[in-house]
């Protein structure tokens, strides 16, 4: 496991919601990093299908992660602002959010993610969101 | 109580999220709706504050069901879209997300959002986010 | 040409302000539109780069284009709101905007919108913004 | 006037683009800026309305420099991004695009802006549109 997984993986480990909402660290490459959740019904809308909410709580840390492959040493990221479209109702068995680097800066990286829902009749997966998202370095303190 | 808010209590009730997070429904009148989490580690990024998600989930609520008040009758409502600014880091005892509606259409509203912490030496609170939303109407199936 | 490109086209053409900022439609496809803009002092900002504004007008009209390439018969497309990021300064000789639909429902389109700078020593083009769209579709009256 | 009106006046004029829409600057004090706008068929949309891009133009260059009256000295601004909802057509004879600071970092700033049009027929003027911007502040290279 490379030194940013490792380092990654702490850091999700660390976030109490992503345990609250049942969600999966699943993939972390340079710029980009998956989030799986399941469906749950305490996770649920008043119509039953996933909250937005939860929806863009993965995609935000999904995003939030893959600028963190691509930040500054002894950095760290923080969600300046994002916007997300919810393209379908979130209906599904598996939920993975993607979130890429589309621009690295010494300050401000700006993402892209894509939430996608699974079931055993659409193995392929349809896109259920969309975000943009602008994420700040920030130096560590000691 | 009014039938709007008999109405929006409901759904709320139904929401497996809120009840997930712990979020409970605080205010309701014509065209505001507040929403109101406290504190807990469940909720948390990897620093310990409030994660971003789960401030994004109760102000799409707020701003959700502050549009279902305006909506035409026989109508609910979906999130087609929103964006929310990070103003400062999450960091309180209680958080309310107050969701306004600023324009009602017959298909289409946009609300705006914030969200105060507050602290025992804060007890006026702090904005820490503010959210800009387009609400769809949506007829009900019978 | 096609019955959509002359419709597009037809409507470019009664834009006055692509016409004041020197605008030229480029490409129209099923889903997708393109739109040329030359640099010129009358676009700047303060440092003579183009401005966000003129940057945000081209890439808008490429997205609520390319929604209208799938929009239903007898319907109009008006833009519900957008967000862009603004990933490097403006600067180029040259700069296209790329608008391309990602879900065309009844009512409402999502597109994401991207813009490229081209200068004679970066022939491929830098992209320099971002956007991510909501186009509603409008009945026509008669 | 003060030095800060002096500052974005000066800039405000080296804006090639708002010399090419028309547009004025209207009013400068400490976090908020005004910019007016008169309708101009140079700047309309295929129905003869103003361009959501015109309308952008103004707002995000309102809300710049209003971000500008709270920007470390030797610093100045640039938008990092933006989001903008359109709640109704543009229509009217004039235009005044407001921006305002809802909070001031050392390095990024959050605006919220919203645009009036103004006929004779409404004098008291309809809010358009609703922006929420990030802008970034950036030292000055000498």
């Amino acid at each position: 496991m490379s030194d940013i997984e490792q380092r990654i993986g702490d850091s999700f480990r660390a976030q109490g919601l992503m345990a609250t909402l049942g969600a999966q660290l699943a993939h972390v490459s340079e710029g980009e990093v998956h989030i799986e959740l399941l469906f749950s019904l305490a996770l649920s809308q008043q119509h039953g299908y996933v909250h937005a909410g939860a929806i863009s709580s993965i995609v935000d840390s999904a995003c939030g992660y893959a600028a963190l492959t691509k930040a500054p040493r002894d950095h760290e990221v923080v969600t300046a602002e994002f916007k997300i479209n919810f393209l379908r109702p979130a209906i599904g068995d598996r939920f993975v959010a993607v979130g890429k680097v589309q621009s690295a800066g010494k300050r401000l990286s700006v993402c892209t993610g894509e939430v996608r829902a699974f079931t055993d009749s659409k193995p392929e997966g349809k896109v259920i969101a969309l975000m943009q998202a602008t994420i700040a370095n920030v130096a560590k303190t000691a």
